[in-house]
C-alpha cells in the first residue's frame, strides 16, 4: 500500500479579494453553503430550486424557460452555450478583445465549425462597424458571439447594439456576462440576448463554481432543430432540462453540487434584496472612489472612461515598479489580493477589482492605502 | 424592469442521506469549505492543491502525475476521461450492467467513435468471459471501459482482472470508480488502471461537485499523441494541468471552485486518518449489520453476495408496498433518505447507501428500525 501523505486542515487567512475574481464573498453565503446537504432529489432541496431559477432569471432579466446554473466554473457555461448551439460546419463571428473572445475561438473551432474573428486591440471595446461589416460580408453567419465586459482588459462593450446588428442579419447571439452580471446594467429580454452564461465568483460574491446561464426561445429552437448529437453529454441541455424543467417532477441527470447551489441562492438573495440597479450604482460609486485615489497615485488606466468597466479596473503598472513584488507585498502585508495582467497585459497591468461585495467603501480605502504605503 | 423575486433563506433539516449519494458529510467538511475564499493563485492555496493532489493518490493507490480533481461532478469526470484520450474513429468495448455503462457508450458515440458493448444482465458483474471474447474479436480496439462498482445496481466488478484482459489485448483501461473509492479496495497502479475518475459525493463524503480523476503514463502518451483537439476545451487535460502541475508556477486555465476544494481536501484527510483497508473493513462491517436486519425484515438483494456492494445495497421492494410512499415517510417522519431505483430498476427496487461517513452503526440501527417501523 502507498503511504498517506502527512497533512494539515487548511486554515486560510482572511484576505480581501480585489482581484479579477474570486471576488469578497459575503459572510451570509459561505454560511449557507455549509448547511446540512440534502439529497438532491430532496423535495424541500427541489423548492429551492425553482427559487434559483427564479432568482437567476432576475438577475439577467429575463423570463427565458431555459435559465440555469451550470454545475462547473463560467468557462464550462461558456462552452454550454457553443457545443449547444453551433453545428459542425456552421459560422460564427467571433469578437475578440482580450483573452475570452480568443476562448470562443478555440470553443467554435473545436466543434468543426468556422469562426471569422473581428479583432479589436486589447483595452477597447468591440468595434461595432467591424462587427457590422463582417455580418455584411458573411450573410452565412448564424451566430455572434461577443464577451460583455472583458475580464483581462477591463472594457465594456456594447453588448445592445451589438445584439440588435446580430438579430438584423438573422444570428443569434452568444454573450459572455461572467464579469457584468451584477456589476453593469445587463438586460437580456430587453436586448435580445439568445445565449448568455456568466460566473458565479465575480459580481454575485458567490463562491467559485457554478455558471449560470440562459436561452432564448429562439436559442430553444435552435437546439431542438439541431441534427447532430450535443457532442457534451454532461454540457448537453436537452438532458439537463429534465432537472431543471421546474414541472414538479425532475428526473436524474448529474449529481447537482447541492452546497454550492445553497450559495448561488443565497448571493442572489442579497442581490435581490439590494435591487439590480442599486448594485449597479454601487458598483459606479466605488470605481469613481477608487479612480479618484489612483489618479492621486498617478496610476493610469489601461480602457477610455466610455467603456471603463467600475468592476475590473485594469490599470497600468508604474514604471520602474516590480510588479510581483507589490502583489506580493499587498498579498502578505495587507492580506490584500489585487490581479495581475492576463495574455497581452502579462507584466504590464494589474487588475483591481470592485466586485459585488467586493466593492465597498473599507476596501476601496484599504486598496488605496496599501498601494500608496508599497508604492512610496 | 422584472421585479425580484419574493424567497426564503433556505434552512434545510438535517437529513441522514442513505441513498446511493449525496451520502453524509463530514461535519468537518461542511467546516471546511466555509472558511474564508482565497484567490485561486494564492500561494498558500497553492500549498493546499500540492497536498490535495497527494491525497487524490493516496486514496486511488498511485503514483500517477496526472492526478486532478474536475471542477464539476463526476459525469464529467467520466467525460474527462474519454474526450481526452478517445479519437473519433477509435474503437471501445464498453461494458454495460446498469446505468453507467450505457452513459459511457453515449460518451464514446458523441466523440464520433465506435462503441463494442458487450451486455451483463443488471444486477450481475461484468462477465469477465463475454469481455475476453469481445477483445479477442475486435483486435483493433483501443480502450475497454467498465465501471467498477454499478451505482444503479449495487454490483462490484473485477477491475483487476478486467485491466488485466484489457492490458493483454493492448487496450487502455478507462474505469468508473465513482461509487467504489473509499468503499472498497481499489488499487490503481497494482491493478494497471489507465483512466479512472469517482464523485466527491460517494464514499468520500464530501460535498458533491468534484471529480477525482487519474491517468497512467500510457493513458498521458496517448494524449499527446493525439492527431486531433480534444473536442471540449473546460475538460482539456493538455490544458488543466497548467494549473495542476505542481511544479510551483500554476498558470490560469478556470477559476478553481476554491471552496468545494477545501471540502475535498478535508474529506481526503479524514480518509487519511482513518486508513483505506480500515475504511473498506467499516464499509464491510456495517453492510453485514444492515443485511442481518434487512433479512429479518424479509427483504431480498438485488445481488448475489459474491458481488454485493458493502456501500450500496439495492434491495427489491416487498410485494405489496408503495415505493413513493415508503420513502415519503422515512424522510418526513425520520429525516431519512433512501434512493430509488434507477432505470430497469425504477420501481422495482430501493438503494440503501451506506457510504463514507454514513457507514456507521446509528445508521445502520435507525433504518432498520424505521423500515421496520413503516413496513409494518
Amino acid at each position: 500500500m502507498i503511504a498517506a501523505p502527512q497533512t494539515n486542515a487548511f486554515n486560510p487567512p482572511r484576505r480581501i479579494l480585489m482581484g479579477p475574481g474570486p471576488s469578497d464573498i459575503y459572510p451570509e453565503v459561505l454560511a449557507a453553503q455549509s448547511r446540512p446537504t440534502v439529497g438532491h432529489l430532496d423535495p424541500l432541496f427541489i423548492g429551492m430550486m425553482d427559487e434559483l431559477k427564479a432568482l437567476i432569471q432576475y438577475a439577467f432579466q429575463t423570463k427565458n424557460q431555459m435559465t440555469i446554473a451550470v454545475s462547473a466554473p463560467g468557462s464550462a457555461g461558456m462552452e454550454t452555450c457553443f457545443v449547444n448551439l453551433v453545428e459542425p460546419g456552421e459560422k460564427v463571428i467571433v469578437c475578440r478583445n482580450g483573452v475570452f473572445g480568443e476562448r470562443m475561438r478555440q470553443n467554435v473551432e473545436r466543434i468543426g465549425a468556422t469562426a471569422v474573428v473581428v479583432d479589436t486591440p486589447w483595452g477597447e471595446p468591440v468595434n461595432v462597424e467591424d462587427v457590422k461589416q463582417a455580418l455584411e460580408a458573411n450573410p452565412d453567419a448564424k451566430f455572434l458571439a461577443f464577451v460583455h465586459a472583458e475580464t483581462s482588459t477591463g472594457a465594456l462593450s456594447d453588448a445592445k447594439t451589438l445584439c440588435a446588428l446580430a438579430k438584423q442579419h438573422g444570428c443569434l447571439s452568444i454573450v459572455d456576462s461572467v464579469t457584468s452580471l451584477g456589476g453593469v446594467e445587463l438586460l437580456v429580454d430587453e436586448w435580445g440576448i439568445d445565449a448568455i452564461y456568466s460566473g458565479s465568483q465575480k459580481c454575485l460574491s458567490c463562491v467559485p463554481g457554478l455558471s449560470p446561464v440562459s436561452f432564448s426561445e429562439a436559442a430553444v429552437e435552435k437546439l431542438k432543430a439541431r441534427k447532430t448529437a450535443v457532442q457534451s453529454w454532461f454540457l448537453d441541455q436537452s438532458l439537463v432540462m429534465g432537472y431543471w424543467s421546474g414541472n414538479g417532477k425532475r428526473s436524474y441527470h448529474h449529481t447537482a453540487p447541492v452546497n454550492a447551489l445553497y450559495a448561488l441562492h443565497e448571493s442572489l438573495r442579497k442581490l435581490a434584496d439590494e435591487g439590480l440597479e442599486n448594485a449597479w450604482q454601487r458598483h459606479q460609486q466605488m470605481h469613481q472612489l477608487l479612480k479618484a485615489g489612483l489618479e492621486k497615485l498617478g496610476i493610469k488606466f489601461v480602457v477610455d472612461e466610455a467603456s471603463r468597466l467600475p468592476q475590473l479596473n485594469a490599470v497600468y503598472i508604474p514604471e520602474g515598479v516590480d510588479d510581483a513584488a507589490v502583489r506580493s507585498r499587498l498579498l502578505n502585508d495587507y492580506n490584500l489580493e489585487i490581479g495581475a495582467g492576463l495574455g497581452d497585459l502579462a507584466g504590464k497591468a494589474w487588475r483591481i477589482g470592485l466586485m459585488g461585495y467586493g466593492a465597498r467603501r473599507e476596501n476601496v480605502a484599504l486598496c488605496l492605502r496599501a498601494l500608496e504605503e508599497v508604492l512610496s
